[in-house]
């Protein structure tokens, strides 16, 4: 299903993306590690967890962009002709899901910390969501790398059980959570929950495209234009989120700590649920 | 628009500009991320958002370094003959474009923060500029990429409709914040403003040059030299006005981390409006 022939403003904008990928994820990730000063104590794992995951995706998208370049070749002055596969070297294609297989239960955990959920419910998540996304990987994987459409339809609606089964475990999830988080966070995490699920639909979307009637090279560059953006925003700006969330809450749970990172204290209402916040006026 | 040929100057003038792009950029992000214990916890966000807009730069001008050195060849001893674009390797000339997609964004981030603006102020400010400045990019990018004169002119015109109309917001959101800030900080910030103009005014320079008439390469040549010194003043010189600013209202906030950080505290007029200010006067 790799293309024969890229022309050059196909291979220059695959080129482009996967760059952007590497610089938004790592660089993201370097943020967070430095960001952790910026919120409390309780709420560093989160970043943590949060940099690793844009780290693995920096990593990967390092080695699938390498692939990439060496994988198509052009014998035209300037680059002004077409691309084709190279001798010896081929695009590798699996590498995305290798990355997955580390990064999406990552991204799980990362939000049930961040959401500071009571810790039977953090386990029973847990428990439930990481092996039905290791399973939701390992179905697609086989669609992914074969270049039999009925192959790609079969092991794609196998990998959609458990994909649906997560999302809606989340939703239920994070639906709950909004009561129990304060206020100026709720808004935040609702905008979190649009995100997961805006950025987890585009996959399944980038995964089709394949099999949607497309001329096979533009397709191909949709597919990887697909992924590289559903990446972006699942991991990074993801991870900016879960970092907004943390600063939130941090605020709301340590007004003296709110007064040294913005200047002053906003006033909380009285008797939030989260651990230790406590109502204060400051004017 | 890639021009056939470079003459050794012109190659070298390239070459040595990219390379004190990634040196400017590079040890900017450096310094800031190291700095921040010089600034008062409220201000260091700013000064991680600049290092990481710094960073980006960076990582962009070595892809760009390699890609011009991959773009250029010479089979003439010791450099002393034309260098003519190589077989297989094309200048990528919509990379910048790429990386101001993301750097643009956060350094409009980076300059609503560090003013300290009221929350609800700063949220108006982002959720106009940014995609304002998103527009401008990808409506410059085909122009750029283009070999067209025509493209060029009309997605340049294009391009500098929401340009203005940043630059227009925030003038006067500068010009309005200048009275609510500390006086020492008014000179910084006036200077800023001024720094703002004048590097981003060089982008649609830089962007005319090939249809100035000049000949082909050394509008070529100057379009490179345009766009990467704007670079070091939009990006680093800026990041260093931001801090400078960050350190201003750090000593206006706290006299005593003024005295820790200087070795005596100056005296501040009555009554700034800045949040947390004191009136002290220490001999």
């Amino acid at each position: 299903m790799i293309p024969d022939q890229l022309t050059p403003g196909q291979y220059d904008t695959v080129y482009n993306l996967l760059s952007l990928v590497i610089a938004a994820q790592l660089f993201t990730a370097l943020f967070l590690v430095a960001a952790q000063p910026r919120v409390l104590p309780r709420y560093r794992q989160a970043l943590l967890v949060s940099a690793v995951v844009c780290g693995i995706a920096a990593y990967h998208y390092f080695r699938i962009f390498s692939s990439f370049k060496e994988a198509f070749v052009t014998d035209a002055v300037g680059g002004e002709g077409t691309y084709t596969q190279a001798v010896g070297a081929s695009f590798n294609e699996g590498y995305r899901y290798v990355d997955w297989l580390l990064t999406v239960p990552l991204l799980l955990v990362e939000l049930v910390v961040v959401l500071a959920l009571a810790r039977k419910l953090q386990a029973s998540l847990l428990w439930r969501l990481v092996p039905a996304s290791a399973l939701m990987i390992v179905l697609g994987y086989p669609g992914e790398i074969s270049d039999s459409d009925a192959l790609r339809h079969v092991f794609g609606l196998l990998s959609t059980l458990p994909f649906l089964y997560i999302l809606y475990v989340l939703f239920v999830e994070l639906t709950r959570s909004l009561d129990r988080q304060p206020p100026a966070v709720r808004q935040t995490i609702s905008r979190l929950r649009i995100l997961l699920f805006a950025s987890w639909g585009v996959y399944p979307i980038a995964y089709l495209l394949p099999l949607l009637g497309l001329d096979g090279s533009d397709a191909w560059v949709g597919k990887q234009a697909g992924y590289s953006i559903a990446d972006i925003l699942a991991k990074a700006l993801y991870g900016l989120l879960i970092y907004r969330i943390a600063r939130l809450k941090s605020f709301a749970d340590d007004p003296a700590f709110e007064a040294a990172e913005e200047g002053t204290a906003h006033e909380w209402p009285a008797a939030t649920r989260d651990r230790g916040a406590s109502t204060t006026t400051v004017a």
